[in-house]
């Protein structure tokens, strides 16, 4: 690691998205500064605690002025290594595989969805959207011929690690996980599981419970 | 808010499901006991973590023969409040949707999608899996019928905020977002929100970058 250049936290990192999205709406509205209350607001984090993320990066704003709305906008995407267009694969074309396929945030954003991949002969060779299904065997090939470093795996439960073990080998160095399962990955891969009923039951815990907790809760983030 | 019950801290609440489905695995595999180094293991967190996530729940295990399995899971679930069916409302039945709508994960982890929502005259009446899709005017009543309180918006960005107030208005409490926007509710409902482009941008900090960062990091959760 650099030692001139800390890392920043884990929870910070995870709230650069949602600043640099709000930012990308300013920008868009033609907006040139923002203030942190204001910013902080658009995020759905306080006000404080979006002061401290952006000090992290070295950016202070200007008092009485705020943020310059596409020089913080540049910075986040730097430092998140958004200002390269980062192609991805999806591993899986089952129901859930489908919509990711389909999903337009993802090119928008820098993530283009460049090749999809199955083991099932019923898929291999169909199309979706403008894209025909590849064989997981093919990975190897596609990666080098697509630069992808980036995989999403949407399997099932039982395909999952395996498909993960190719995929690493086929040179994929990032995977955003969707299969709910723990994958073990190599020192050198960086790995994220999404696991959407985990999601429900995180949500549930903060869901108004007559007679059990008096709470009043709102979860951003 | 109960003085006797100290809220959980977001980051371990944010934890417990990964330690439930380690521990309803375990539990399948008939597994009465498990140490908090192996149970930590198997949901992909240190083991010193876990401990003081469970120390949370009152949860210390017994030394040398670590917890009880199906004790510490249903403990997880209630704490949780999973004890409890939660019935599921999807409202917007685009790509992503359907794909939730058909996700088999949700029933099995308690979470049954008991209803299906859109306004589009071309999707309302139609079936997906075993349901028919029905008009998002008809909420307050499929709400009262099933006793909702879930609902999963997977609108377009431009009609989330109005759906999620119309769901709150019909008597929603819970909200999983997975429009990639911010949505303002009221004190009182849960919101929890779920970007799957934000997931793929916070993933790409973690990947190792030549000449940026000499990073050789794994994120797990």
């Amino acid at each position: 690691m650099d030692v001139g250049e800390p890392l920043v936290p884990a929870a910070t990192v995870a709230r650069l998205p949602l600043y640099l999205r709000s930012l990308e709406q300013l920008g868009e509205d033609d907006v040139a500064t923002v203030s942190s209350s204001r910013l902080a607001e658009l995020a759905g984090v306080n006000a404080a605690k979006l002061r401290k993320d952006l000090s992290h990066l070295g950016s202070y704003g200007t008092r009485g002025v705020g943020y310059q709305v596409p020089n913080l906008a540049a910075q986040i995407r730097y430092e998140l290594g958004l200002d390269e267009v980062s192609p991805v694969v999806v591993i899986g074309l089952g129901n859930l595989g489908q919509a990711l396929a389909n999903h337009a945030g993802f090119g928008d954003r820098g993530f283009p969805i460049v090749a999809l991949v199955d083991v099932d002969p019923a898929k291999v060779g169909t199309r979706i959207g403008s894209m025909t299904v590849a064989h997981l065997d093919d990975l190897a090939r596609i990666v080098t011929a697509h630069d992808v470093q980036t995989a999403i795996i949407a399997t099932p439960v039982g395909a999952a690690q395996a498909v993960c073990d190719q995929a690493i080998e086929a040179g994929i160095v990032s995977v955003l996980n969707f299969a709910p399962t723990v994958l073990q990955v190599p020192e050198g891969v960086a790995l994220r599981p999404v696991d959407l009923a985990l999601e429900l039951q995180i949500l549930t815990y903060y869901r108004p419970r007559v007679g059990r907790r008096d709470e009043n809760v709102r979860l951003l983030g």
